[in-house]
């Protein structure tokens, strides 16, 4: 029993792009960019690096890059601290790129969620969701 | 100068809406359609009740009502709580419903942005923008 209660949920969202990795790659890991698909941030991608996403009504979440390989994987953390658990994150993001024949499979994987964060939970689905969906119109806009 | 420090900024949007303030009143006011403009949320219009905003990505806001005269006013506190000061905002969001000749007028004020908060204070008008846009196509969208 004791092991459930520390079970952990994450959220998957993947999608094909005809654009070559090198591409995402720039979008996944270029402040100007990120901040056009995510939002504003103070991104490099160095591992160790501190940095935080910052959303426009004041909120801000705590990240740290933990994985650099260039266009093929990228991971930092994604922490959000509240004094109520229900909203206190302590998740993982990794972003998985893989060539294919006509372009590029982008995996996402938000790990971290606790069995007690639903909400948290059902909001990250339905937040990559957007964020891909403005991804795809970045990616398509820029050169 | 030691009141220069303590001054603080608002951000203002208005909009005139081709509808009635009752309309308006409900979108401000009913869980389920403040959801589809601004965040999930568990606000009552109930003077000292507290809620909090949720944002897709794992983010909160903390707030409490401070003020309900229906059909014209509405405020609650808007606060997010972080370590950093350049984030830790308290701000209070007021609306003010005003009949015209044909719809109402809606303004809203964030107030309570210190002057060291420059980003929060930027992604607060950029923020208030999308939401009005969203508001809008909800109140033309539902009867």
């Amino acid at each position: 029993m004791n092991k459930t209660s520390t079970e952990t949920r994450f959220v998957v969202v993947e999608r094909e792009f005809p654009f070559p990795p090198e591409k995402i790659w720039r979008a996944l890991t270029q402040p100007h960019l990120i901040e056009e698909w995510l939002m504003k941030n103070d991104f490099k991608p160095v591992v160790g690096h501190s940095f935080n996403l910052r959303g426009d009504w004041g909120g801000v979440l705590d990240c740290e890059v933990l994985v650099v390989e260039p266009t093929k994987t990228l991971s930092y953390t994604w922490n959000f601290r509240h004094e109520d658990a229900a909203y206190n994150l302590t998740s993982v993001v990794t972003f998985t790129l893989t060539p294919t024949r006509t372009g590029t499979h982008l995996r996402m994987q938000q790990a971290g969620f606790r069995p007690d964060q639903k909400q948290a939970y059902g909001g990250a689905r339905a937040g990559w969701q957007q964020f891909f969906a403005k991804l795809e119109e970045v990616l398509t806009r820029t050169d």
